[in-house]
């Protein structure tokens, strides 16, 4: 299935180039892989604040990782022209701001790695650590970066 | 020498295929490239659970992230079909539950080093990072990724 | 430009390798890529140790990031011998040791972000991960790790 057909299916609008909060680039390719930097969780725009345990339910967790994997999609398409060229999802790091009693990082990251599944179906399947951090650049409550695959062989659809 | 000999002679058992707490997969291949997800400490099958520096020692740090190692072996027995054709393990990222004092970091992940060098010999020679995180998912001690090359060359014993 | 001159020009001396605090090796490459372990903050070939929130400004943890990033430059000199061999730096991991408040990762990251762009130009150009951790080895106050890209092409000056 076309992923494009499958995003609009998902009433999911790749979102534009993520600009980087500093000195670096969103994306850099190396041969087959595309290295993406790791993208702050956003609502309506602005940086999605917030501690898993303190005041933010794991749901709530989940739901900004799956906004965050929209982001990346939106770069994805930028980084490598036609999201149907991506043979597959390597590796995802989810870096979840949480209290040191928070444990469920895995169920936070899982917001990212279902709508990888739902958008790439098997290609989608990915390596990923998740773990909690003490703090993230803006005081974000989830943080992804994410490496992917991308073949010369175009996808027809 | 046979990296399955050396294990035998380790007295280690390598493990069946971890199942990963979520939605993704415990490796995926890209080229010459494995990238193993991150596991997590276990004790007899069960989440090796506790803070490094808040009852727990260094060296007991250490040897979940041996037992963790063991883990990474079994997953890579399955993601490579022979752990003789391991050309290099290239890096390995190892984050430890820590409390805010706890500095020792290098050494828990020694545990892991360690028992990659006596099986893999100078090919177990790595890149590594490792860090306190605040938590882990479902509160294991010890967390590691792995990433290692393998090439269509294979070992001959 | 000559990556050894741009370095002079900075008065930046590039450093000696790097000696890891523990059992692994300060590089490894694989194919086009070479991955370079965690490096760890110091000042006069000590251990820069501090927390960012706590007693450690901004500005300060900025400095100490550009210092690991001219270790690194040793490191990377020491593993493929020609620095203007460098075809493209791909991804740089920040690990900040913070303060549960502090949310300046990405500031203190730029430190290392923007060396990287006065020496190499363009091709320093990096895709990066900058995040809070609740401690280091050795109480070092950053921690950052690099995977590069070197092509067979040499640059010529």
């Amino acid at each position: 299935m076309n992923v494009y057909k499958r995003l609009e299916s998902l009433e999911i609008a790749h979102s534009e180039l993520a600009i980087p909060a500093a000195s670096y680039v969103p994306f850099v390719r190396s041969g087959d892989l595309v290295f993406l930097s790791g993208h702050l969780a956003k609502k309506n725009s602005r940086i999605w604040g917030g501690r898993l345990g303190d005041g933010m339910t794991t749901a709530q967790g989940a739901e900004a990782a799956r906004a965050v994997a929209v982001d990346l999609l939106g770069t994805l398409h930028n980084a490598i022209g036609n999201l149907n060229s991506l043979s597959r999802v390597i590796k995802l790091t989810c870096m979840v701001n949480s209290t040191l009693e928070f444990s469920d990082q895995h169920l936070v990251a899982n917001g990212a790695s279902e709508l990888l599944a739902e958008v790439f179906s098997e290609r989608g399947a990915h390596a990923r650590s998740a773990f909690g951090v003490a703090q993230l650049p803006l005081g974000a409550c989830v943080e992804i970066e994410l490496i992917i695959e991308t073949k010369p062989v175009r996808y027809l659809d």
